[in-house]
């Protein structure tokens, strides 16, 4: 083999080990993040010069489906096709079910052991049927981090609870269920990602914990699921100081080759949080990242900066004896026996489309199973149908805009509401605040004052972070109006512990609903605990009659 | 044959008049209108029993596509396809292209009309040639109608333009270029819905005109594209009382069949508008409705609100003889005429699937098509680079909740004024209000005082209704701060109405950019007017960056 072939190969099978990120809309005009989203010139560029895996991020379960063959036939070999979908396909692709977060199923868990890791099985094998319906081989889940700290603002909800043998049990349930349809998971974020108060994806959280501590906590549900032969584990990016002082986790040989590698004895693919995440991006480039990841034990490159900066810095250090050449051996071997085991080998992979008559991606087991979950995880305090005056509000008060993005008038949080009168007002970062402090309290703006209120609240992570946050407000207001005897009922939709905490202040007149889940199907079935269907005025005249 | 056979030949027939709605997304659970959108086993089963057309709402570019190769398997025989697609495909299909509104062409005429009309005619291009990419074969466009009456809730910017000649020449070029493209037109709202004040999605709106100023105005555009054989004309839901009081003119035999057919000679298809809008759905059952449509002239019959009726009853109606058998014969033949001419005969349609590597919808120059529209109709007075304090607030009011959905962080309203260090403040119908009146005029609310403002305005149709409407409000706020010397820039986004009037309010200090486009294209070119790049704080950081 000539110099030049040789180093082409090396070059391809280097490439085998990075994953790039993609819309999954077909057109480069359709994607939502262009910025980290490479276009079609590049991506096809990129595949045919060997790049192994792609994450792909947003558009339906159509067009998911319709790019996994397209970039297959880009690609011309076999190829990992992965997407974040923790929550549900549908937390990604339009189409896809929504499931409740996982957290509500640890909670499930103190109660009821069985019917918890039930639930948590069949979670995994509802995203891993329809992942593998639209084409993809792998999901970037379980979160395996235990949330010991309610305020982390990056896993929270994510997370399947707070003790490490409950998340040990779940998680491994999950990854059962997926696995069970052939389709590849990653447990993350190694070795725990949940006792942190700084957002990786903003800058490096420092953490203190040594091993020792790690082996009784953190690192229980990994040792579990490594058992259970996960087929990879993603590295978080944090730093522990006390285990290894120079590197975060994804550069730390301490870590990923002697703790992950030689004490848990794993040989399945580490692969590396996305590297584009500030934590990692403002310390060293595309290419030193990618190289340090590699010498520290890492087989899969995820989502570097600039990619080929990322091949070519891994070229020179195994060209130049910085990285041994075995390590590259090795990690293409382990990729391999993923692909063999999980590549998709149906006939319709080769045909073109499978999208036929009788082809759906969620199936009415699907949405049953989600309606089951939201059931079953519901709280409701003292609740009896709603009885308003006409002049009264339903306040929606959002915690982040991110969040209120989807949020259209069509939803059951506005028109069941609006179907008894009241009149809708939303907040959110970017209105109007109805909320007014004066002397330590929180009121309602002068124009709101004297009318019934049925408040509605929207929150997820990290809702403690001092005296003046926005949970802390929120139950101010609570208080508020509770003097007032102008609240007539609460929902809260999302973190358990904003809901334990407005439970200690609550009236007991007061009808109150807890809904683990945010989506459409949670709030439909927090309202029909709420509403009395024969007196609405305008229900089913539109909007839920199907 | 046999008298069951018989019917069953008949009803088959008859059911090819009727078009159905359903979405273009795959799976049932994914509609966003389950009310109107037919489930998937309703549609394959009414396809199978003769139905003749789709009308298709919602999904993306590649859901749309996929959609149309499962319809015409269903159907197993050719049928209409179609889209309310008047302002280009991603009006409706997220990934196509979205124009300006007719109307801004319309305004340019009057400055420039050859430069007008071969806009036009490259507008119909345009939406004909993605529309047939992904497997339509009608476009319920040109919208013919004139603007006389500036109130007019329904039509406004949708139209060319306030004249009948400057009407007819653009909604004739714009039927040029999507015919050209193969794809089948539709000049609606037949004889003319510019006049009303009325929305028929609502109620029916009744007018007083004559015939004779009917031909002296509205009529004209029709005459222009009957003589351009245009393949299909839409009946409006409206009354004209002096010209038939008892029927609107989707069952008044006196305005299709005496005045299109025997006075216009028009042979194409009549299709009524959709029978489903309150204005119609009022007043008969889907069957009669359906009936009473036929016997007037119509030959297709769009969304009925049951189908099953509506077919059984038009059985009857032929059966019984209350229909001449004939009027089925002539609409059947008009229908295959427009098969033949317009189905798609592409070996991609029997293959199944069309996406291919090198296969997009929205091609280069159709986004640079759509940017030098917009271009070319920005109007900006005394236009400068910004510049602000630096807790200045950019406040955007938006006119209908419904426009607002798909506002998101990440468009060029929020990011860009976000970039030079404003605050962002929303405001639509169901926030709280920024705005106070107080005395017969317009003020911020006292937190928002004392702060310069940036001032973004959404509105498209029904502009002034009167004293107390929107419009008027939002010119008392743009006098009150421009008293207060805080008003630093102005940017309408839609009607040319709202524009003209605040034009002559204005404090010639004031930047201000009018962009008859809302779409995110024209909100980045607005600001690439008003905004120092050099000079902002973030821009470019994650945003913009390709």
């Amino acid at each position: 083999m000539s110099e030049l072939n040789h180093k082409r190969f090396l070059l391809d099978h280097i490439a085998e080990l990075i994953v790039v990120r993609a819309s999954a809309y077909r057109d480069d005009a359709q994607r939502d993040y262009p910025q980290w989203e490479l276009d079609n010139s590049n991506l096809k560029r990129l595949l045919a010069k060997g790049v192994g895996g792609v994450i792909l991020y947003g558009g339906s379960t159509t067009d998911l489906e319709q790019r996994c063959f397209a970039l297959r036939r880009w690609a011309k070999k076999p190829i990992l096709l992965c997407a974040d979908v923790e929550e549900g396909l549908g937390q990604r692709f339009k189409g896809g079910t929504v499931l409740i977060p996982p957290m509500a199923i640890g909670r499930l868990y103190n109660s009821d052991s069985q019917k918890a890791i039930y639930f948590a099985e069949r979670y995994g094998s509802c995203i891993g049927k329809q992942a593998k319906k639209c084409g993809l081989n792998w999901v970037l889940a379980p979160v395996c981090d235990i949330n010991t700290n309610p305020n982390n603002p990056v896993i929270n909800v994510r997370s399947w609870g707070e003790d490490p043998f409950t998340v040990a049990e779940l998680s491994s349930s999950f990854h059962k269920g997926i696995v069970s349809e052939g389709v590849m998971t990653c447990a993350k974020h190694f070795p725990g990602h949940g006792n942190t108060s700084v957002d990786s994806h903003l800058e490096l959280p420092v953490l203190s914990s040594y091993i020792e501590e790690l082996k009784q906590c953190e690192l229980i549900p990994f040792s579990y699921l490594i058992n259970k032969a996960v087929p990879s584990i993603m590295t978080a990016h944090l730093m522990f100081e006390n285990i290894d002082s120079e590197n975060p986790v994804t550069f730390s040989p301490v870590l990923t080759e002697n703790l992950l590698r030689k004490k848990f004895f794993y040989d399945g693919l580490i692969v590396t949080d996305a590297l584009i995440m500030d934590a990692i991006a403002k310390l060293h480039s595309s290419g030193e990242a990618a190289v340090r990841a590699v010498l520290a034990g890492a087989d899969l490159i995820l989502m570097p900066g600039d990619v080929d900066e990322a091949i070519q810095a891994l070229y020179e250090a195994f060209a130049s004896g910085r990285i041994p050449f075995y390590r590259l051996e090795e990690s293409l071997r382990r990729r391999r026996l993923a692909i063999d085991r999980f590549e998709i080998k149906s006939k319709v992979l080769s045909q073109g489309s499978s999208y036929s008559s009788n082809y759906i991606i969620e199936e009415t087991d699907d949405c049953d199973f989600a309606g089951e979950l939201i059931d079953c995880t519901l709280e409701s305090i003292n609740c009896k149908y709603l009885e308003f005056d006409d002049d009264s509000i339903n306040l929606i008060l959002v915690d982040n805009f991110a969040t209120s993005q989807s949020f259209n008038r069509r939803l059951p949080i506005f028109s069941f509401p609006e179907s008894l009168g009241l009149k809708s007002i939303l907040w959110n970062e970017f209105v109007v605040n109805p909320l007014q402090e004066k002397d330590g309290n929180v009121y309602l703006l002068p124009e709101l004052c004297n009318k019934d209120i049925l408040l509605q609240l929207f929150m997820r992570g990290n809702p403690f972070q001092g005296k003046n946050d926005i949970a802390s407000g929120w139950i101010s207001l609570i208080k508020t109006l509770q003097k007032q005897k102008r609240l007539k009922a609460l929902v809260v939709y999302g973190s358990p512990y904003l809901w334990q905490e407005i439970c200690e202040v609550l009236d007991s007149s007061i009808s109150a609903v807890y809904s683990p889940g945010q989506m459409e199907e949670a709030q439909k079935r927090v309202f029909i605990n709420l509403i009395d269907s024969k007196k609405t005025k305008n229900y089913g005249s539109n909007e839920f009659t199907n």
